[in-house]
């Protein structure tokens, strides 16, 4: 029988032309994270089914890759369900994977700890056109800091790094806090056991408009009162610091006290450290929510102008590694939507700058084994020296042959004939 | 109920220090491999369960992790084996989802196609000291070429790269091919369906021994004459291309025509091409057999002198792509055993050569928005030129956070007061 040439559905096979972009992506954000003092850490991509289903990845846990038990552990004929068949799965996030991964190793690394994680993850999502099964995630996270530096610092170092990939576009950065979203609920005069799913209903601002919104959240019976009230409080906000201190004033009473000063203080500071010359806008918004249910502070999401979706998100999730020790640790992550920004890259036929000259040495067909020997040795001699340099035989259609190669990325050529040898 | 902490069995979370190693080992094969003309690229993590249990991967398809069919495919109730339970695992080598990759994707490949892959593999071995469940593999494959070509220039770009990163080691490159394996069974008079199991013993030589291995061939059943025959041949054989090219001509009626000219002339050519400052010994070994059941001509395998384990290893493939289109294509490949590289430098207490300056700037607690601001600003000017930035609050001891900093490599710092700020 045949084998299946077709990679399994939703996952893709990753052609040189790609492949060259992506090593170049990963090269940028790595220098870039790097020069902020992250350290790069990897966990396994399997993780305890125990753990990828605890109920910290929101939908994501439905979309797991599970993994069978293997030998004596596996008994299929007192299986009851799905779970007696399992003991592990793929990663969903690189989030969940670092939390364990820091009670597990904390003794050995420093605090605060400034984690850089670079790896692919899988979701059994609907195949879709740019959406695959297996993606790469690009994340840096600040661990055991509970200070607005952890923010600034994670916001300064994304920013940058799209900056550099993305030359020339302006980036939007969308700023939050999840006590801000609740106690804004709250002021609307929203039951306090149903703000999440006032979230829920808001998180569609972006695909159903505020009407969609408005009605939506009619249908599931909130009182035309609360409606009318949260939506006069959104219609007032400034999305500059300004706006975050007056809205903590109205929110006198239901918001904490401080969490209005420490967003507006995360977005002064990011504004005033950004060079002069970055094309980065910081605005607060109100509305944005964040899906996943981990978040537990501050919320960010990146956005390019011009592009309907967003590049990068993350934000404050303080009470995740306490689910490993027991005792909780600050917590704050962004990450990089990296399949995103290659996949802009690729639509907007970026080449990838500055790689070495591409040398090919053609040599003809019945060269003498000495004289075959000779040409490697030259080859060698050059690769030394960091020049790229493919040996190959020469096409009976030579012509043919280099149009080929100049596609690859050849630009010089080098032939070696029988005769010219023999001298 | 606390989550579990540990990684899964077998597998390991990987400490900044090792990623640094990790990382150095990475670029500098990497590297090596793009001079000679190799094209990275990547297949999905996850195979087809079909292809994966073919038969190509020999013992290898024991250690699979299978992964669970999801939604309406998963049948708990109808299911009568494992096979009913599972569409996919994850792949156990690069070798194979090559030849899928290739079969799939040849008509926008050049040809030959000079491949380079580096990914994790997994296994489900039993767990031991230095060996993991998920591990990196790196390879580079020759697809489409039948000349001796594909081999010499395996096995220069490998050794170069072994030779950058291990540098002052002297390499074996042991080389053999599989039909002088055949031939010299025959010659001994083995019968012929009986080969593969005379390689199988033969393959624990290392380990047991030729007195291990004669005795048992004996307990096998193999009669005493061909056993002494074989052991006679074996031990006049000498290790150069000469001694290739004699045991060719004793062989002659029992090994295909070619065979031993084609290794004696990657033999010298390898030789010649080599660098005289190479710190590497190309030897025929007659008793090298490699486990994987798809080698069909050339084998080679490689070791550090002083070493009891081999460090890279490969082959030509010829008959697997044609599994996937019907149609055989050459092949041959090479694949660096990149756990043991890193080992082996983690174990030598190796340090990453040239890595930037790494800075810490330290504040004081409490130090005013503005001043802070203006701290990150100056950060982020020198992470532009290329710097390696920390910025972080100042411990009350100083002293021991300082002391751990120039652990983790920092050796320059600066620090910013209130009142320094303040003038």
């Amino acid at each position: 029988m045949a084998l299946k040439k077709k990679p399994v559905t939703g996952m893709k096979d990753i052609l040189p032309a790609e492949m060259q972009i992506r090593d170049y992506v990963t090269n940028q954000i790595k220098e870039t994270y790097q020069s902020f003092g992250f350290s790069q850490i990897e966990t396994p991509c399997v993780e305890h089914i125990e753990n990828l289903t605890s109920k910290q990845g929101g939908d994501n846990e439905k979309l797991i890759f599970k993994i069978l038990k293997r030998g004596e552990k596996l008994n299929l004929e007192t299986a009851q369900s799905e779970a007696d068949l399992v003991d592990g799965g793929l990663r969903y996030d690189l989030t969940l994977p670092l939390s364990r991964y820091y009670a597990n190793n904390a003794a050995s690394l420093p605090s605060p700890f400034k984690a850089l994680q670079m790896g692919s993850v899988w979701r059994a999502d609907r195949p879709q056109k740019g959406r695959f099964r297996q993606f790469v995630q690009c994340d840096i996270d600040i661990l055991g800091d509970a200070t607005p530096m952890a923010e600034i610092e994670l916001i300064l170092a994304t920013t940058t790094a799209l900056g550099k990939i993305c030359r020339g576009e302006t980036f939007f950065v969308r700023i939050n806090d999840r006590n801000i979203l609740k106690a804004m609920a709250l002021y609307a005069g929203f039951p306090e056991e149903f703000t999440e799913q006032v979230f829920i209903t808001l998180d569609k601002l972006d695909k159903i408009g505020m009407e969609g919104v408005q009605t939506e959240l009619r249908e599931n019976g909130f009182s035309e009162d609360s409606i009318e009230r949260y939506s006069q409080l959104l219609s007032g906000i400034a999305d500059g610091s300004d706006g975050v201190r007056r809205l903590g004033e109205t929110l006198r009473g239901v918001l904490p006290d401080g969490v209005a000063e420490n967003l507006a203080y995360i977005m002064d500071t990011v504004q005033e450290a950004m060079a002069d010359d970055t094309h980065c806008r910081l605005v607060f918004d109100p509305n944005l929510v964040r899906g996943m249910g981990y978040y537990t502070g501050t919320i960010f999401e990146v956005a390019v102008e011009g592009l309907g979706y967003s590049v990068a998100g993350g934000g404050r999730y303080d009470k995740m590694i306490g689910k490993f020790t027991g005792m909780d640790t600050p917590a704050c992550g962004f990450s990089i939507g990296f399949e995103r920004i290659v996949g802009m890259l690729m639509d907007a036929g970026f080449t990838v700058p500055g790689s070495e000259t591409k040398q090919a040495y053609l040599y003809e067909k019945g060269l003498s084994q000495e004289a075959l020997a000779a040409v490697l040795k030259e080859a060698m001699e050059a690769r030394k020296g960091g020049a790229r340099i493919l040996v190959a035989q020469m096409n009976k259609n030579k012509k043919f042959q280099k149009e080929q190669l100049t596609k690859e990325g050849y630009t010089e050529f080098k032939e070696f004939y029988r005769e010219a040898l023999k001298k």
